[in-house]
């Protein structure tokens, strides 16, 4: 895989979990101090983009082994897991946004669906600045069956549904918990609905309909992890 | 200005703050609800897509007046202003997305830069859903100034800034409040950070240094909201 973008690039090099085979990058990039002791090609933008196919590169690119997606039961072994799980989320601007704000909230890892979503891409490394890098990210084949195991580990699984009655500040955050979103336009499919414990919705003050799932993610991430830091 | 998107021609038409002149739809897209008594021109998606210079048109473009800014005194006018500034935001997807959250949470209006900054394009009003049809957005030529006359009248402002002491959870967001957003990776200019009322941080749990703009837009805008809706 060519990932492209300096923290995309910069936290594959700092989080080491899956090897930094090239690095190409304009003479400007290759001088900063954190790419010092990194064995750099110089490239010229144009050569670049075209290692990237994206425009957005930064002036740098860098091959790297294929994403090592995590073991979706592992991130259920812990103490008291902090979840995010995607239903078939599809957009990859999306997908690397929650992923950014899901590390940056302490969260243990995120789920997302194996078909019909969007998987980790360069373009999700570079969305999420990285973070996937260091942030456990697992593919389950039926998120519903995965929401069922969680809950039989005692993680209490709420979705974000614009219909909700219960508010999302109502709700305890602390212990194992799941956030479920779902897919842009679509919300939750109906068994991944029914599946968690309760539905959680966002007030609506204004004139349009809803909410960016990416903004819905990272209000709930943090008024989680503000629960989860009260003594 | 030709606009694109279902959401983002919607949004125009019910707000009617600016004539739509023209409508260019596929027979698919013309035949929806929302459509009904709209004069549309058929057209394949090829075209669409040649009318809004842009891919991801949904099957809709029109073509409608300048974009309405408001003016930024008169955000200034009400009993406790809720309003958001962004100072020199350089990216039209953050921009579209803090809108679109900022009319979801009941906000009274945006500001924004008049130079070196993102202005409402085409790409704002998609990414913003059409929120910047209801929503009151205005540009100022000198941030620091305005937030000055903002204070004048009792609007506190809160800029975020990754490293305050003060945390967003110990601010009053009650009464006339302005939340201030800096460019995305070089945060608020010295003069505008200077001139907030207090700067706030929000905790960062994970390995990596920085929320996206949009994210802590989304994760302010809410606590406001919250701490606004209770009696």
């Amino acid at each position: 895989m060519i990932i492209y973008g300096r923290n995309a690039v910069r936290e594959a090099l700092r989080a080491g979990r899956r090897p930094v085979q090239e690095v190409w990058a304009t003479k400007r990039v290759a001088g900063e101090d954190w790419l010092q002791g990194v064995k750099v090609h110089l490239a010229d933008g144009g050569q670049i983009e075209q290692r990237a196919e994206a425009p957005d590169h930064q002036g740098i690119a860098a091959r790297v082994g294929a994403y090592p997606y995590a073991d979706p039961n592992a991130l259920l072994r812990g103490e008291a897991p902090f979840l995010v799980a995607l239903d078939e989320l599809q957009d990859v601007q999306n997908l690397g946004a929650i992923i950014r704000t899901a590390e940056t909230a302490g969260a243990d890892g995120v789920v997302i669906c194996e078909r019909r979503a969007a998987e980790v891409t360069p373009a999700v490394c570079k969305a999420s600045a990285g973070a996937v890098e260091h942030l456990p990210v697992a593919r389950v084949g039926n998120l519903a069956d995965f929401l069922i195991r969680a809950k039989e580990r005692n993680v209490w699984c709420y979705g974000a549904a614009g219909e909700a009655r219960t508010s999302y500040t109502d709700v305890d955050w602390r212990g194992g918990v799941c956030i479920v979103l779902g897919a842009e336009g679509k919300g939750l499919r109906r068994r991944v609905a029914e599946t968690c414990d309760d539905l959680v919705s966002l007030p609506m003050q204004g004139r349009i309909e809803s909410l960016n799932v990416s903004a819905t993610g990272a209000i709930l991430l943090y008024t989680a992890l503000q629960a989860r830091l009260r003594p």
